[in-house]
């Protein structure tokens, strides 16, 4: 076993990266919600002045990139790797979004837990000894995610009680290998857990085991409890998967009530914004980690959070084909100090 | 810069990860192609026992997999690390084929550049001291992507003659810390690049300048001509787009024709298999770098190869709204020795 690896699915870096810049930009109704004051930029155009909302989700990415440069002080030419991906077929707001940047890039798949994976790869690539700056990118929109995945916003279908509102939001983060952080420190890599659940409009309840079995692999292969987190931040289980997972480890005697939160909640107004269950989509956890929990973690609100980013690895086909829905859950250690 | 890095796209491994196993499955038109006595299992049934071609792909990634760790000698459960995609929207046929397999997993989108994606992080993930096992994993299914990219086949759509053939193939390799090779030595990560075509039937054409530009990349970054390739392969040019690159080549005074290749033209016989332009599709090249090129290096063909996998990130959506092609390519160099 290498020197990093603390079990099965965690590694300790040995040269934790620091965090130099993050970006976040969301549309108007996550800039309505509870969080509106941390994000870089918020449109009240849901178009982003685009023709499309495919290309308005690939201008979303390209200005949380450009923000979370903009904040590191580098140019895009220094950025050694990206990594980014997105809920769309093929991605493509991602690739339309980085076709003209000219920075290395491997795209990514892991639907809501893209943010996550692209932390964990960007990380990786940096203490890996690959590369001294590298970004991970992600996006979300309400409009493009509602017509491929459920139906055109003109048929007015309605949302069932526990759906999720897929947020209209990207959030960047620059990496390097030297900074005064936050810092990268360890990063749990999900495996894909199916309970079985077969309701796409219950993604909440798909996801939580695999969120439950993440979290839990990664308390026990580091020997950290959950209390040595200020915060644990799921993204994006909702209410219902909230409650589940609270309810799953309740079971192994942890009560996880005081310091667990789930940026699908923290995102919108569930009594005021009629998004059902919470927020969803790539872009949800991206802009709270980019807006929210970074900047509170520079303000010295918190010094170390688990960040573990939740995603539904379905399609429409898989549903029609009458499958469940495999969940999968990578979680990154965020600290302060290394 | 840090001392593995060579130039902005290119890494040299400090500790080159050796290929343990490898393992292709293919239908039943490959199997009747030159390649075919190089394939693990050859399936005539294209349904691969399943009742959808979605779950058939599924099956085939399956089997590659198995395959591989059989040859590797080493169960699921010593992998630390998965990093595998595919084409289908959500990459459904890898959720499904690895949801049972509890390995630790990294999802993809490279298009059909992804086994050149999977090998060079799976390389990565272990060269970076994270892992003493990682597997790098990709599918295609002609029937599948047919339905999902142009019409489902019962409409008996006609092909145009710059098309190129989806291949139903997957392919697997297993790597680990120590062993004889061979070895993956440099990594060459991509750029998108996007030359403004827009002829959705013409993806050779779209994706030569990518290839073009990593190949030029790599051998000016790490100071290889070509000549110290005993093989340069790309994959899925097909005709077209070999020509091109060629074309591209000898305007720099380069003449790659001796010892350069593509995958797409490997693996059927352009003249008797009516496959147009050639083969593409992530399995193409994951199935003929997994069975003949590995075969072909560990038999003493070849010493040094460059696997240059090739993707267009497009999808239908993005060709609806007008839009161009942009493509993108990962190069690996293998070699046996370090």
């Amino acid at each position: 076993m290498t020197s990093k690896r603390m079990g099965r699915q965690t590694v300790r870096l040995s040269n934790p990266p620091s965090i130099a810049g993050h970006a976040s930009v969301v549309g108007k109704k996550e800039g309505e919600g509870p969080l509106k004051n941390s994000f870089d930029f918020i449109s009240n155009d849901s178009l982003f002045g685009e023709k499309t909302w495919e290309k308005a989700e690939s201008k979303l990415q390209k200005q949380a990139l450009a923000g979370a440069l903009d904040k590191a002080g580098i140019p895009a030419s220094n950025l050694e790797y990206i990594f980014a991906g997105d809920l769309l077929n093929q991605c493509i707001s991602t690739s339309f979004a980085l076709r003209e940047q000219g920075i290395p890039f491997y795209g990514l798949y892991g639907a809501c837990s893209t943010m996550a994976e692209s932390l964990s790869l960007a990380a990786m690539a940096i203490d890996g000894g690959f590369a001294d700056w590298t970004a991970a990118v992600t996006s979300s929109h309400f409009c493009s995610a509602e017509r491929q995945y459920r139906a055109p916003l003109e048929y007015g279908g309605q949302r069932t009680p526990t759906a999720q509102w897929t947020a209209t939001a990207s959030g960047a983060v620059i990496m390097t290998s030297d900074g005064p952080g936050p810092y990268i420190t360890h990063i749990t890599t999900g495996r894909i857990v199916d309970q079985g659940i077969k309701d796409a409009n219950n993604m909440g309840a798909a996801m939580a085991p695999a969120a439950y079995h993440t979290l839990s692999t990664h308390f026990t292969e580091t020997g950290l409890p959950p209390s040595a987190y200020d915060l644990i931040v799921t993204g994006d289980l909702g209410f219902l998967g909230k409650e589940l997972v609270l309810e799953l480890f309740s079971r192994d005697g942890l009560d996880l009530s005081s310091n667990y939160n789930d940026c699908g909640l923290m995102l919108y107004d569930l009594k005021r914004q009629d998004v059902h269950c919470g927020g969803s989509g790539c872009g949800c956890s991206a802009a709270v980690l980019s807006g929210y929990l970074l900047n509170g973690m520079r303000e010295g609100r918190w010094s170390k959070i688990l960040f573990a980013g939740t995603g539904a690895l379905l399609s429409p086909t898989s549903t029609q084909q009458g499958e469940s829905i495999p969940g999968i859950c990578h979680a990154v250690s965020i600290s302060t100090t290394k």
